[in-house]
Formats: C-alpha cells, sequence, structure tokens
C-alpha cells in the first residue's frame, strides 16, 4: 500500500513587516549635495569671537556653523546630537 | 425615470508603497546615547598638530575626531558626508 504523504492545505502568508535600519540612511538630506564630500576648513587663528559652534546634524540653516536646529531634530527623532564648540580660551 | 449612478464596481488596491524619510531617522545610532545632547569643545590653542580633522558622520570609532568612517558610510548610503577640519595655520 502506498503512503500518501500529507500537506499543509493553507497557503503560508508572507510577512508585512518592514524594517528600517538608521545605519543604511543619509545623514545629509540637502547640504552641498552636489559635492561627492562635504569637507570644511577652519583656520583657528581666524576664528573671531571667544566661542563657535559648528553643525554636526547636517541640518542647519547656516552650515557649517550651528543655527540651532539639532534641538528640532532630536525632539522629532529621539536622537542626541550636538555641535563642535570651538573656543579661543 | 430614475437615472441610476454608475459605480466602478472594481475595489480600488491600496498601494503598498512605503516612503521612508531619512529626515525621520536617527543621525547618530551608537555614540554616548546616555548623554542627552552630545556637544564637545576643543580650545584651539590646545591643538597639537597643524591639521586635526573631526568627525561630522557619527560613524568614527574615535568619536570626536574623524578616522576616516565616513568613507564606508558614504559608500553603502549614497551620502556625502565629511569632517571638518581644524587648522593651526
Ligand atoms: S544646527 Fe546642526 S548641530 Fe546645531
Ligand atoms: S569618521 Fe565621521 S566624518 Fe570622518
Amino acid at each position: 500500500v502506498a503512503v500518501v504523504p500529507s500537506f499543509n492545505a493553507k497557503p503560508r502568508r508572507r510577512s508585512a513587516a518592514v524594517v528600517v535600519r538608521a545605519e543604511g540612511q543619509t545623514i545629509n538630506p540637502e547640504i552641498r549635495k552636489a559635492e561627492e564630500k562635504v569637507v570644511d576648513s577652519v583656520v583657528v587663528t581666524e576664528l573671531a569671537k571667544p566661542l563657535t559652534a559648528y553643525c554636526r546634524c547636517w541640518r542647519s540653516g547656516t552650515f557649517p556653523l550651528c543655527d540651532g536646529a539639532h534641538v528640532k531634530h532630536n525632539k522629532a527623532t529621539g536622537d542626541n546630537v550636538g555641535p563642535l564648540l570651538l573656543k579661543k580660551q
């Protein structure tokens, strides 16, 4: 007597889950996208003020300077980024 | 005679497209996440070398310094971020 193997007749459902990893995303959505790599230089002897804040969130309207836009970004995303402060002393 | 309005009998398909905006993502996945805001200070008179690169990609293993990790990030995502260079002259 031949044994008939049993199959589960129900079609398997595909999961609809989408996993988004922050690591796969760009950090800079808008600033100088025509440049292959955005690098800025500061000659520190030429700094005018005792303290100057430089942007590291890529959301500043005055990039490469910080204009405080990191606050809105942190609030919207739960992130914790902030500027680099250059101090003359 | 009453006019019967015609309806399209075909059910409308919902789009399966998912739009992911980089703006909604965190920029910093790992660095000093216990801090509410990661701010670093450089007293520029204390810079040791003629040129020092500071990270703006939040991927450096030597943050706040740049270790070149922006290259891998740019390649993987199509981004164009790079460091801030501090020059003594
Ligand atoms: S605006 Fe970007 S770090 Fe402040
Ligand atoms: S490693 Fe982050 S800018 Fe170079």
